[in-house]
């Protein structure tokens, strides 16, 4: 029991074994400790030949095999499970110690467990860890929270096992407590938006121009050479070319009722409480919520609308429906973006947000080259205030700007539904507006609730007494 | 002292006082009760003459004027106020008595309430009123959940003071616990989505059809003799209409940033946990909330795009206009109504839809004739799967559909920002699809997270292995 391990992990299912094989690739000694033992011993006898490991087979073994300050980062499933763990092991650490959360954890939770942990000295961190199995195996995008003491001790581990792009790691520290979980949970929403506004250009292209899978993979193929290069763009084009044994279209043999897992619906939970419109993401979370009520579906069949019948002609239609998935595309990222600026406001975080378009270039689902451009515009502008002012994004969209009418327009007459799309082109001409018709619900407050109003020529809040003179008195 | 109330209500702000004296003037002995006298005296001075009340300056002398089981209606701020209030008379009252919380709580506190007080053997009642001051004097919308038992006592009195409808009173027992809350909090959604539909079709009349707010006072004063006939639909012709000291249309200076109170939010939050798509009432929330984001506004005033110059011929477009905000109106509902139905399954509350069209035909906000027509389509159906099915919403929706394309299609021409009208045509295309693209959706799901895969052809879940022979194999 000479030698000590850098890093521990705890919770050995695929994504913890995976993460602990990824740190003993890298040259690091991986304590490693699971609640049963098989787990362990499976992960010894499988890979053990891979890196130095110190199986630990009780909470105290493991944790007497760490060295000081100890980094343990668990990974077992959010809520209780995971408190259990942090209880199990906060009693065997000691102030200056490090429990990393690599889980999908709700920010708010990770605010709670850092407060409490703090109290005891111990360091507490919150990462976000994008990238699935083979991510976490390979080279994750790690989104880490907590303190900057913390993260100046567990940084170079973590970095050294993210993706890297360019040379740079996918991994930063992002503020503290739980920004790192925030920040995870924003990204996961824009991945809603971002695979929502694909299968609406798939559904355009398939149902309006009437073009079969393969030719729409080979068109993704080719939109992938250019700015929507990404993962999400490369595995639509496997998907759509993809063919079941029997020889038909993968595609339109499964069924098309989408799940989701929480961290969409959270996006844009919170998002409501910080007054911040992320409608592309509400969207796609209802998109997908949409498609899972067969029942209404199946009563719903029937109703009377156009039926699109592959007749768009397909010539300048592709182009157009690539500009509005771009420009699109820039909306959701925008909105997203507008969260972590409004988290970190409410929370007091300090964070980089063209870092975490750098980070996020590699190991996790949305990794495209796009990122560059929400980096650069970043540093032209730290202070940005919505991506889709940036001269480069500003350029983009109006580049793109008569293709999207023409998409959003398209759609609603030949009856496919594109509620990423129009939202999104919603939204963009709300934000533009000289006047917006929200003057109108504000009158309409006061008429019915004496909710009052704001002049656009005069300091104050206002009052017109509605039922009587029709006056305008102070809204005091 | 020999005379004793039916009724008590602390509380005494402006709601309290009001609902106070609509019992008072409807032949009931009204115990009065606030915090500090003041309120209690003011009451007295001024409106005493208007029906027996009992003034009770302590907490024990307003417990003690009641009859039993005694029936006290708490009017105070919603959160600790409310709780605070409880806890003060639960110990003055016996089991059997009656604490009807009429404040806008969240309807999971109402739950949280109701459970602790039961133990103690006191029905706990948590009601929604809406109608806002006028209201509660003149007669509300009453929404209340609890124990039927507790309805039996309390409904008489509710019911007498509620507003009328065709001699049918807005008030009836919703369901248990947090049922009234609830119901009360989707209300307020439709309302949301409700004005910002007004508003867009406000919005496109004037900058895409270049008419002036009188001109469309006057249109909507016309809407109002038709299917759209309503509170609102007739206040908006009032604030079109008025106009300031200095002879300006009054909505042209009022502050074009729109405020909340909350509960619009809590809708799509719920919501999004019921997983029930309610685009309408979301992308109304955040049309209010990009309205307020001054600074972003501002940043984005020069991006490029059509500017709106009111050259859209308004001889057909008016009517489009309508036929498309009846359309999304219908939409909006259905959305609303679905919510209703996930709340009840989820909590047991046995709602009876129709009869909540029927208490919102008067003394609300969103009170209208199309609430007949719902109430209709619940009668036919009980378990109508969605409103949009129903004969006559089909067939009003058939009616105006080329119209609702012509408008969402002009107005992303136009660039006139339109997300309710888009949201609500989206999401009426995405329910009548015969196949939605969420099948690629769960396609890229399985690829990059192995989150396996349903088939249209054959029961069980798949995942395909990606990565080596593409061969499909049991999802789990």
């Amino acid at each position: 029991m000479s030698e000590s391990a850098q890093i521990g992990v705890t919770g050995l299912a695929v994504m913890g074994s995976n993460l602990a094989r990824n740190f003993a690739r890298h040259g690091h000694t991986v304590a490693v400790h699971n609640r049963t033992d098989a787990k362990t011993r499976a992960l010894m006898d499988e890979f053990g030949h891979e890196g130095n490991f110190l199986p630990g087979y009780t909470a105290e073994e493991f944790v007497a095999s760490l060295e000081k300050p100890r980094r343990v980062v668990i990974m077992v499933k959010a809520g209780g499970p995971t408190d259990a763990v942090i209880d199990q092991l906060a009693e065997l650490m000691e102030p200056g110690d490090i429990l990393v959360d690599g889980g999908n954890a709700h920010y708010a939770d990770t605010r709670r467990r850092e407060a409490a942990l703090r109290e005891r000295g111990i360091n507490f961190v919150g990462t976000g860890i994008s990238g699935g199995e083979e991510g976490a195996l390979n080279g994750p995008s790690i989104m880490p929270g907590g303190s900057a003491e913390a993260y100046a001790s567990l940084g170079p581990l973590l970095e050294s096992i993210s993706a890297h792009v360019d040379g740079v790691p996918c991994c930063t520290h992002v503020g503290a407590d739980g920004a790192g979980h925030f920040v995870k949970m924003v990204h996961n929403g824009i991945e809603y938006a971002d695979m929502q506004l694909i299968a609406e250009a798939y559904d355009l292209l398939r149902r309006g121009a009437g073009m079969t899978p393969a030719e729409i993979s080979a068109v993704f193929t080719e939109w992938n050479t250019g700015d929507l290069e990404s993962f999400l763009i490369e595995i639509t084009a496997q998907v759509l070319a993809h063919t079941t044994a029997e020889g038909e279209p993968f595609v339109d043999v499964v069924l098309d009722q989408a799940e989701q897992k929480g961290t969409g619906r959270w996006t844009v939970q919170i998002a409501l409480d910080l007054g911040v419109p992320v409608s592309g993401i509400a969207e796609a979370v209802f998109a997908r919520a949409l498609s899972g009520h067969a029942d209404q579906r199946a009563a719903a069949r029937s109703l009377p609308g156009p039926v699109a019948d592959g007749t768009v002609d397909r010539a300048g239609f592709v182009e157009d429906v690539r500009k509005a998935l771009y420009a699109s595309k820039v909306v959701a990222y925008a909105q997203g973006f507008d969260e972590i600026t409004a988290g970190a406001a409410e929370y007091g975080w300090d964070i980089d947000r063209g870092a975490m378009a750098t980070i996020w270039r590699g190991g996790c689902i949305i990794r495209a080259r796009f990122l560059n451009r929400i980096k650069e515009a970043y540093d032209r502008d730290p202070q940005l205030p919505s991506l889709l002012v940036d001269e480069y994004f500003a350029a983009a969209v109006a580049d793109g700007q008569d293709a999207w009418r023409n998409v959003v327009s398209t759609a609603a007459r030949i009856g496919v539904p594109t509620p990423g799309f129009s939202s999104a082109l919603a939204y963009y001409d709300g934000l533009r507006a000289e006047r917006l018709p929200a003057a109108l619900i504000q009158g309409l407050r006061d008429l019915f609730g004496a909710h009052t109003y704001r002049r656009v020529d005069r300091e104050g809040t206002f009052h017109t007494r509605w039922s009587s003179d029709r006056a305008e008195v102070p809204g005091d």
